[in-house]
C-alpha cells in the first residue's frame, strides 16, 4: 500500500529534496508517492517548513504526522489547527553546520582575528592571545546543539559551562539548571552562545539584568533564535562596551531590516541565519526514517511536546 | 653542585621567564642559578633565542647544550660557532596555539566568515557553505605541529591529506611523501596549511608551478616559515584571482616592511608571526627538564639534528 507524502516546504526547494526524499523512502521499504501537489484528504504525511504553502491543517484529515524541515519549531507549535504529532528536524548535516559556525566564531573571537581581516593601517602589532584552557565559554541550552558544540570546544581546549532548565548532566561540561543556575553560568563566562529554544520562558534570557551579570568585554554568539535576547538591552550594552561583541544569526525579523541598527554597529556581525541551515540529504533521511517508524507502529523520532513547545 | 643557566632569550622576556624557569628547576630537583648576566666561561646552558644577545658561541666553553625558546632553528642551526647540542622547543603551549590559529582560520575561510565581518553593503545574502567533509585540506608537514593541526581538524569532520619529505603513517590522514607525493597532495587542495621547517630544501615549496597545481580559489594558511613560499608567485596567482586567499603568519622579513604588498593586497590576511608563540608557562618546564636530563646523562629531549636542519 502506497503512502502519500505532501511535500509542503518551501517550493523552490522542491528540485533538491525530490530525488533525496524518494531515495531515502525506497531505502527504508515504502512505498511513498512524494509531491508537492497531493489533495488534502488524501495526504498521509505532511513534510513542513514555516515558509512553505501550508499554515491550515484542518483539511489533512487523513495525516498522521507532520515532519518539520527546521530545528525550531516555534511557528508551527501553537498552531490550533495542528491535532497530528508533529516531529522538528535534528539532522547530522544541520548538527554539524551549527559546530562548524560555532566552532569557528568562538576561535574568531577567542584569537581577536577581526583586528587582522580589518587592518586599515597595516599595523604589524604582536601579542598572543590566551590559550584556550583560559577562555571560559558558556553555552545556553543543552539539547543535541549545544552537547554537539560544547564537545568539539572542549576538544579543542575551552572549559565548557552548559546550562539547561532541567538538571542535565554532559560529560565534561560544568553543567548548571534553572534561575540561580543561570545567573551562575553568566558571571565569568568570556564567550556565551545561544542555543535554547524559542518559547515563552526564554524570551529575553538574555536582558539587561542578566547582560550586566557578564564579564566587561565579552562576546555573545546567537546561532539560536533572536527573541532569546532582548535587543534594545544589548544595544546598550554594546554601545557602553560592556558587552565587547556580539555575533547574531537570528533576529527577531529576518531578513534583518535594512534600517536596523545591528546592521552598522561596529561591535556586531550579522550572519544570514546560516549557522543551522538543515542540509536535504540528511533531512531527507530523519523524514524517510519517522515515516517508516510510523508506518511500523514505532515511536517516531524528534516528537516535538507542545506543552514545552520544542 | 649548582648549574649556571644563562638566560640569552630577548631581554624584555627575562622578568616573565625569572620566576618561571626558577619554579620549573627547582621542580626537577636542580640547584641552578639562572641570569642573563653571567661570564661566558661560567655558563653550563644556554637558554637561547635569535633575537637574544647571543650570537657567538665560541667563548662558552663549558656550556653544555644550547636550549633554544623558539620551535624553528634556522637561524641558529649553520652557526658554525656553535659546537654544543642544539634543542628546540616543543612545548604544550605552543602546539596549543598553532592549533587554535590553523583551525581558526580553517574554519574562517571554510565559512567565508571575512564576507560578513566585512559587509559595507549590510546585505543579507543566504547560502551555506558546503560541510567540512566536503572540504579537503591538506597539510605540509608532519611534525608534532602538523599532526596536531590535523587530529583538531579531523576531528571537525574535515578530510585531511598531509605531506612530508619521508614516509609517515597518521592514522586517518591521506599520507603522502616526496616529490611525487607533493604534487598529489596540492591537487585538490582546496585549503593548504605550512608548517613546514625552514631548510634549503623547502625554500619556495610553493612556486608557481606548485601553485597552478591548486584548484582555483584555494586558500593558503602560513604560519610556518615566509620563505616556504615563492612571494612573487604567490601574488601572481591571488592577482589573477587562481589563489582565492592567503593568511599569513610568517614572512622572510619580520616585522613585514610598511610598504610590502601583502599588506594592502585585498585577497591576503597578515598577521604578526603570532601563530606558534612560545609560552613561557610551559617552556620553562621544557628547559628544566632537559636540563636535568643532560645532569643525568639522559638523552636530550628535541635535539637538532643540524645535517637535516631541525
Amino acid at each position: 500500500m502506497s503512502v502519500n507524502v505532501l511535500f509542503a516546504g518551501r517550493p523552490d526547494r522542491w528540485a533538491e529534496y525530490q530525488p533525496l526524499l524518494d531515495a531515502a523512502l525506497a531505502r527504508e521499504g515504502i512505498d511513498a508517492h512524494v509531491s508537492p501537489e497531493i489533495a488534502p484528504e488524501e495526504v498521509d504525511y505532511i513534510v513542513y517548513a514555516p515558509n512553505g504553502p501550508v499554515q491550515d491543517f484542518t483539511s489533512y484529515t487523513r495525516a498522521k504526522a507532520v515532519l518539520s524541515l527546521w530545528a525550531g519549531v516555534e511557528k508551527i507549535v501553537d498552531n490550533e489547527t495542528l491535532t497530528q504529532p508533529l516531529t522538528r528536524m535534528v539532522d547530522d548535516g544541520l548538527r554539524r553546520g551549527m559546530v562548524e559556525w560555532v566552532t569557528g566564531h568562538v576561535l574568531r573571537h577567542h584569537l581577536g582575528m577581526d583586528a587582522h581581516i580589518v587592518n586599515p593601517d597595516c599595523v604589524w602589532k604582536q601579542g598572543a592571545p590566551p590559550l584556550a584552557p583560559d577562555r571560559p565559554v558558556t553555552i545556553l541550552g543543552l539539547g543535541a546543539l549545544g552537547i554537539a558544540c560544547a564537545e568539539a570546544l572542549m576538544g579543542l581546549g575551552f572549559p565548557v559551562t552548559g546550562w539547561s532548565r532541567g538538571p542535565k548532566d554532559v560529560p565534561g561540561v560544568r553543567c548548571l539548571a534553572g534561575n540561580a543556575g543561570l545567573d551562575a553560568a553568566l558571571e565569568g563566562a568570556e564567550i556565551v552562545v545561544l542555543l535554547l529554544p524559542q518559547t515563552p520562558e526564554t524570551e529575553n534570557t538574555l536582558d539587561a539584568r542578566r547582560l550586566a551579570l557578564l564579564p566587561r568585554g565579552a562576546v555573545i554568539l546567537n546561532p539560536g533564535r533572536g527573541p532569546l535576547i532582548d535587543d534594545d538591552a544589548l544595544l546598550a550594552a554594546l554601545d557602553e562596551g560592556h558587552i565587547g561583541h556580539a555575533t547574531l544569526d537570528t533576529f527577531r525579523v529576518e531578513p534583518l531590516p535594512d534600517d536596523h541598527p545591528y546592521w552598522r554597529h561596529p561591535r556586531v556581525t550579522v550572519t544570514p541565519h546560516i549557522a543551522s541551515d538543515t542540509r536535504a540529504g540528511t533531512a531527507a533521511d530523519v523524514i524517510a526514517e519517522n515515516i517508516r517508524r510510523s508506518e511500523a507502529g514505532e515511536p517516531l523520532l524528534h516528537l516535538v511536546n507542545r506543552t514545552l513547545g520544542y
